[in-house]
């Protein structure tokens, strides 16, 4: 399977460019669309948000992954092997976190180049044939080479308390593991306290909680409402964890 | 064919979460995405809004639906077979105008459980591999159990006189079949007086008129311009039938 | 493989229905979403943005794209052959600059008409199983006759000094390819004056900026921020060309 996540959008030409560069090199295996609106030109949030949602995924499967705004510039095109599934992508640190909390991982940089290279739509010209070459046939050594480490930042913190992604229902999804939290933690968003439950039904229509997603991210919602709404919570907004006592 | 209805939203990972999900029991059969913007939270209006747009597939054909408030809390999971398709998703009334305009209805409640069943997320971890069963191979007994009956409220009305969605171009799609209504009849929407057209080019541009669309309720629209706007039409609004004369 | 493009929007019931018409007849074939937010109603616009995106994709590929607002009316369907490329939908324009462009030309008029024709959704159920039988059979002369000519409006420029496609960057691309201009031109939109570079990391961050887009038209940018909000861009906004010294 090869999975895409990008800050492209979904109705425009690039998404579909993508995929069909992919299907001109393989159109055997399934291609499945994770994410279009990753926080825009956000390597950092995007960094944190895309992690957690890999986990779901088979070992095998190849990420596709573009959040690329210097395409064009220095930055190198890579392949990392995390744990058995593969990331293709830009090497701007995009891939620091599945790289940090992965056990086993391996880095190749991306010598091949296409017959055509746009200087914008990397994702589309190169990444994609290399993401559906892994997809059919692993590794081929005369379009990578092996890499000891890549674009990392150090001073990245565990998780990041910040909103790093807003959904349809308006939850806002936050850059921290839930497993890092206690049940009795408050998390404070835009000045407001929010206590935690286990899902939507256990609490009152209206009332503001946070939560362990699907996905194992600390999440605040509003049971049947919208929590980006009632906080007026922007991308980026900092999140505060208030210990439990 | 398994068919995809939900209030998730398209550019998100939780369309393709359960896609894969799909995909990780059953790559075989085509996946096809009918609405990721059913109303939001909104049983009632999602079920008259579904049950016209299940014509157009023919039978045999597996429908994944949640629109699914209550997640986590005590709906039951079930199994609908009405007139040869099938429907998977939260007993919670979604399904009540399939099975009320059917000919023939079986129930089922899914006993299954996966390994891993997140609170919030039954789309992608438990109705998504059902789904795929289903269209592979069928009811398994092992994992769903006929019922007679199922959630459904018999005070919901035939038809629901209310708007139900609105599309790209600002048409708003109503609750009720234009085959209970004479092509004489107008609508009232928002104080607005509205008479019938067949299609759009049988009106001048900028003109209002309702229709019956090609999945056969009542739409109220603006030729070249949007009914929304023109109207200021939300979701919900109240939609009131006057006879032809 | 088919290629969509259309006005529908991609998360309500269209496009699935669409693609779903296309796999009842051929679930072999991929089919890719290219455009779901072609310039609603705009046939003009649409059709200048469209051709320059065909290139990408190979000889044999089907395209299906519909921006239609004269469905039910009197315009005809047809198909187009243009350089080995199938395009089917309606004749209003949509395909005069792909057509006026190519070497090689072909049309037939589609005679073919499904059980089930709706007013206003020819795209279901009229061009999706043509598009579908074009991709797995060729031209069945039985469902289409060839003629010498179609609609197309000479008056037309040869590139189009409008704003017609928005994405979610906030990039907006214009219906002029990049091939008419020198480096050294500038472009002036809603009265500011822009330089050209090659790429966005060229330029300083919040840099305004014009540049060949990976699809060969000259697209408005800026470096990491939207050009749109910047200068207040609506769709057909006028593009002014001043020339390099």
């Amino acid at each position: 399977m090869i999975v895409i996540a990008t800050d492209f959008g979904i109705d425009g030409p690039y998404l579909g460019q993508m995929i069909a560069a992919i299907y001109a090199q393989n159109n055997q295996i399934p291609v499945v669309t994770l994410f279009s609106d990753l926080p825009t030109y956000d390597i950092k949030a995007s960094a944190y948000l895309l992690e957690p949602h890999i986990n779901f995924f088979q070992q095998g499967t190849v990420f596709l992954c573009v959040v690329d705004p210097g395409v064009g510039g220095s930055r190198l095109p890579i392949v990392v092997k995390a744990d058995g599934r593969w990331f293709v992508g830009p090497d701007n640190g995009l891939f620091a976190m599945i790289a940090r909390r992965a056990k086993l991982v391996s880095y190749w940089v991306i010598s091949w180049l296409p017959d055509q290279l746009s200087a914008s739509f990397h994702g589309r010209d190169l990444f994609a044939p290399i993401a559906a070459e892994l997809a059919l046939s692993g590794v081929n050594d005369k379009h990578m080479h092996a890499v000891e480490q890549v674009t990392s930042d150090p001073s990245w913190p565990e998780d990041l308390s910040e909103v790093v992604y807003a959904d349809r229902y308006g939850n806002a999804i936050t850059g921290i593991r839930a497993l890092t939290l206690d049940n009795s933690d408050r998390l404070i968003v835009n000045g407001t306290e929010i206590s935690s439950a286990r899902t939507f039904s256990e609490v009152a229509v209206g009332e503001l909680f946070w939560y362990e997603n699907s996905n194992g991210l600390a999440e605040i919602a509003v049971n049947k409402g919208s929590a980006v709404a009632a906080l007026e919570i922007e991308l980026g907004a900092p999140v505060v964890r208030v210990l439990g006592t």
